[in-house]
């Protein structure tokens, strides 16, 4: 998921957010323009966009993240296949967030002796998987030992000069809408964290969260035909991705509970507590998009756009306050408290 | 140093020669014309190089490393101002290899909660110095909490179209050069191994090891004048990255040792076993380049570029063997010992 400017509330977000001001304020960032005339776009959407000179046709998108056992996976839980789909996966939803057609990947990659061999092929295997899917070929990469697994992998694709979607076109009176069902990765993750991973009948609920379905095309049809004024995938859940683009667009937004798309969750696990509307506000790894557009485009919006639901969820509005509008009307402030890096570490009291 | 082609004998570069080509072999990694229509050169290489379209003035250059603790850095040891400095100096080096003029990176960072005041702000600091120098801004990244502190770095520059250096390109009868003095970066290792390293008389020494030059201005020369044949950085030691060249371009090589530019090692430090020409041949991380020209390019040569001595070390020869020419004119094999990640973990008995 890359940077996004820091909007999160929660302590370790706090500190996060701090080491990400921190990078951001001492590391130039910002280009003087004769020695960076290829940028325009750097640190704070879901990926950088920079371009060979002002006669470019295209733009070039790029964007990394890191996959690291026991933070972003469980070498003992996860199967590798889906490690290694997974890690290109993730970072390549910053790529359909912006628009852009996939193209290359660079990979780093640090490894246990024991996991170089069958584990490692699993992980291939599986990153082979995304990678045709995608269209994308290693360009390059780097390998070393180390006492646990740690990927990083930096995505590049292209989009036509200029049509990259940005977060931060929202406008009042534009509509919210997102893509496919909400939650369903985190119901997976919750699974897994309740060791119900294993158990034969759950096992189709734990596919969003190995295996997540990223929204390539839908992203590269709104960026050709310049339907959504901004846009991000659901890497962090609902509630925080919401607040980067109210924050990148200086806009607030009122959210109805009713409409929002959330994933259906069998009776027994209601009945644990996994509640399917928490889930789809806060949960995490969806890689769905969540896009804003104005009335006059949202008319060329299909219900589904290639099997995918697009579902309007809410509306942009003045200010800067988002909120959850219940069943009842009643209308309570939606916090960004959205999946983050560390919880899965904490969880597991690490 | 990225991947490059597998040329090792030592037991463990057997075992990440056997993982680069595992990952080589299953991922794509060779585009298929129609989705990868801008890859020039893919891995293998110093970089990768990638092009808009036909018609691009210039070629983007890609590479990409890690920098871990305890493998590549020693957070109780190294300066942190270092560690910063030199995470983005060897990524960067394998831009000045190719002959590209650096423009940007992306940087995945994860930390652990103690390193990420004082000690964060020292590694910004050497990294935003290094930034500064090499004419680059931040365009993206990711940050994690980790156990230990891991960087990995990618880096971008431009080349114009077809220019960048190769190692391929290296022909019967061409010269063997090298920029700086080699081996000084090993010898500020080795004090830092035998624990002299806080020796007042000896900090001088340490320079090349904590804040190593790279050669881009060196490299943008060589390239925009079409002097070099084949380039690469000494990165990995110049028995390695000699290997690498000639396996890349098919041919063999003779080296004079005797006209190798060693660096001076205090006596003292001699009569510890740290032999000159020992460090020059096998030293890594000195990030010098390495290149090869005709006999008509290399008329050209000042006996200094900018202050950086170029010394002729040998020719390139028909053949796949590279000889050591002694200074007596007896000839031995010189095999590829060159300094490899793992060893500063092995000496450590990690």
């Amino acid at each position: 998921m890359a940077w996004r400017y820091p909007v999160g509330q929660a302590g370790n977000l706090r500190t996060e957010n701090q080491i990400i001001e921190r990078i951001w304020s001492r590391l130039p960032s910002r280009p003087r323009s004769q020695d960076a005339p290829c940028l325009r776009l750097g640190v704070g959407d879901d990926a950088a966009v920079v371009h060979e000179n002002g006669d470019s046709t295209h733009d070039w998108v790029l964007s990394t993240d890191a996959f690291l056992e026991g933070v972003h996976f469980l070498a003992g839980v996860h199967p590798p296949e889906s490690i290694g789909y997974k890690a290109l996966a993730r970072a390549t939803s910053d790529l359909a967030a912006m628009g852009a057609v996939p193209r290359y990947f660079l990979l780093t990659l640090a490894l246990p002796a024991k996991r170089s061999g069958k584990w490692l092929d699993g992980v291939l295997t599986g990153m082979a998987r995304a990678a045709h899917e995608f269209g994308m070929i290693l360009i390059g990469g780097d390998t070393s030992r180390y006492s646990s697994a740690l990927m990083s992998l930096t995505v590049g694709g292209q989009v036509p000069s200029g049509k990259a979607l940005l977060r931060s076109g929202a406008r009042p009176g534009d509509g919210i809408y997102v893509s496919g069902r909400l939650g369903a990765a985190q119901l997976g993750l919750e699974l897994v964290l309740r060791k119900l991973n294993r158990r034969r009948r759950w096992k189709p609920l734990l596919k969003p969260h190995s295996y997540p379905k990223i929204q390539l095309t839908l992203g590269q049809w709104l960026s050709q035909k310049g339907l959504a004024s901004a846009a991000i995938d659901t890497s962090d859940g609902l509630s925080t991705d919401l607040a980067h683009i109210c924050r990148a667009s200086g806009v607030g937004a009122r959210v109805w509970a009713a409409k929002i798309p959330a994933v259906s969750v069998p009776e027994e696990l209601t009945r644990r507590g996994l509640d399917p509307l928490e889930l789809a506000l806060h949960g995490g790894e969806d890689y769905q998009l969540l896009f804003t557009a104005s009335r006059s485009a949202a008319r060329k919006f299909p219900r589904a756009f290639r099997r995918v639901l697009i579902t309007q969820i809410g509306e942009i509005v003045r200010g800067r306050k988002i909120e959850l509008i219940g069943a009842a009307g009643r209308s309570t402030s939606l916090l960004p408290r959205g999946w983050d890096s560390f919880r899965l570490t904490q969880r597991r009291g690490a």
